[in-house]
């Protein structure tokens, strides 16, 4: 019979509870955890309960910061326009967008998108919080520009999102669909293909 | 230009330095454990934390243990032989061979195989205290069993080793070379076929 410490078994258990990390790559983490240096040791579990410390959410985007007044980087950048609010699913979104370089607005994250299979509804996410936002921003913010993706949670999202603006006369974009950077147009999906050409740009 | 809080860029420096996670995962564990619970952010942490408090190698077998005698519940067992000692390269091969069920000796853990290429030379492995321990055990070990892997590393590793015993009339063997059970021939080596000829078995 396999037998392991109490920490070890509590480790694997607690590692395997991340996504994408099995029981068997717990394991591994473990080990390799037990092979490293005391100070090496230290240095990953000071950083994780440093996590739980020091960051929290923004209070107005959803982003996440550590400064004490809660309000993230982008929220108090003065060189992003105002009038401008890229609503994304998640911070790794966003961080995608930045690297773009594209974008020099305001953020909104939205903590995930409408997925009724995985039991997330539209109020779990930081929807409300948009619509107040928008609303107390008295006519500063013009443009919404539904940045979710375009897989069916995605689509959903901003659909739902799309309605409760719908009245406000605020514009709401999205995404252009196209064929993407360097693509070989033969390995193209007929859906990506039509949006390109529906969507054609004059050069 | 992308912006996270401090407490973030280290916890995800923490944890690419794990084996097989780069920045990317790093970064989808950090958010992960974000979106987690208080709870069960803490019982993260503290799971890792008790790994460096409560847990060291069995000064005996190499193994990990959570005794406070620092001898570890393989080594403790009474219902184990004393006379074989299987030598695994790591804790996962210990449990593997566990699982197995074949084996009711001792183990001794190596922490690794001889590899130049990556810098892990003999000295960094507990060979010595292997050959300490049989010496020690003054003829009360008959046979040590080479359980390394068949790769490279394992082979020079067990080749080291048994060259340390050669005159010291324990018995040195190793697992047997020979065709996976549920394997269909067709998709067997020829190097695996020709040890499976060679020490085809009587029935």
């Amino acid at each position: 019979m396999i037998h392991y410490p109490k920490a070890i078994q509590q480790a694997i258990q607690e590692l395997s509870r991340l996504p994408g990390i099995g029981t068997k790559t717990a394991e591994r983490l473990v080990m390799s955890i037990l092979r490293k240096k005391r100070a090496d040791q230290t240095a990953l579990v000071t950083s994780l309960a440093n996590l739980q410390k020091s960051v929290q959410m923004c209070t107005t985007c959803g982003y996440v910061t550590d400064n004490s007044d809660g309000i993230c980087h982008y929220c108090k950048d003065p060189q992003r326009g105002e009038q401008t609010i890229c609503v994304v699913a998640d911070m790794q979104t966003l961080q995608v967008i930045e690297k773009s370089g594209a974008f020099k607005g305001k953020y909104h994250v939205l903590g995930g998108t409408i997925n009724p299979i995985e039991g997330i509804s539209a109020d779990m996410l930081t929807i409300a919080s948009l619509i107040r936002r928008v609303q107390t921003a008295k006519g500063k913010i013009k443009e919404v520009l539904l940045a979710t993706g375009t897989d069916i949670e995605g689509e959903q999202t901003a659909l739902y999102i799309a309605q409760h603006f719908k009245t406000s006369g605020i514009k709401l974009t999205r995404l252009a669909r196209g064929i993407p950077r360097g693509s070989n147009l033969e390995y193209a999906d007929e859906m990506t293909l039509a949006d390109a050409i529906t969507n054609r740009q004059q050069v």
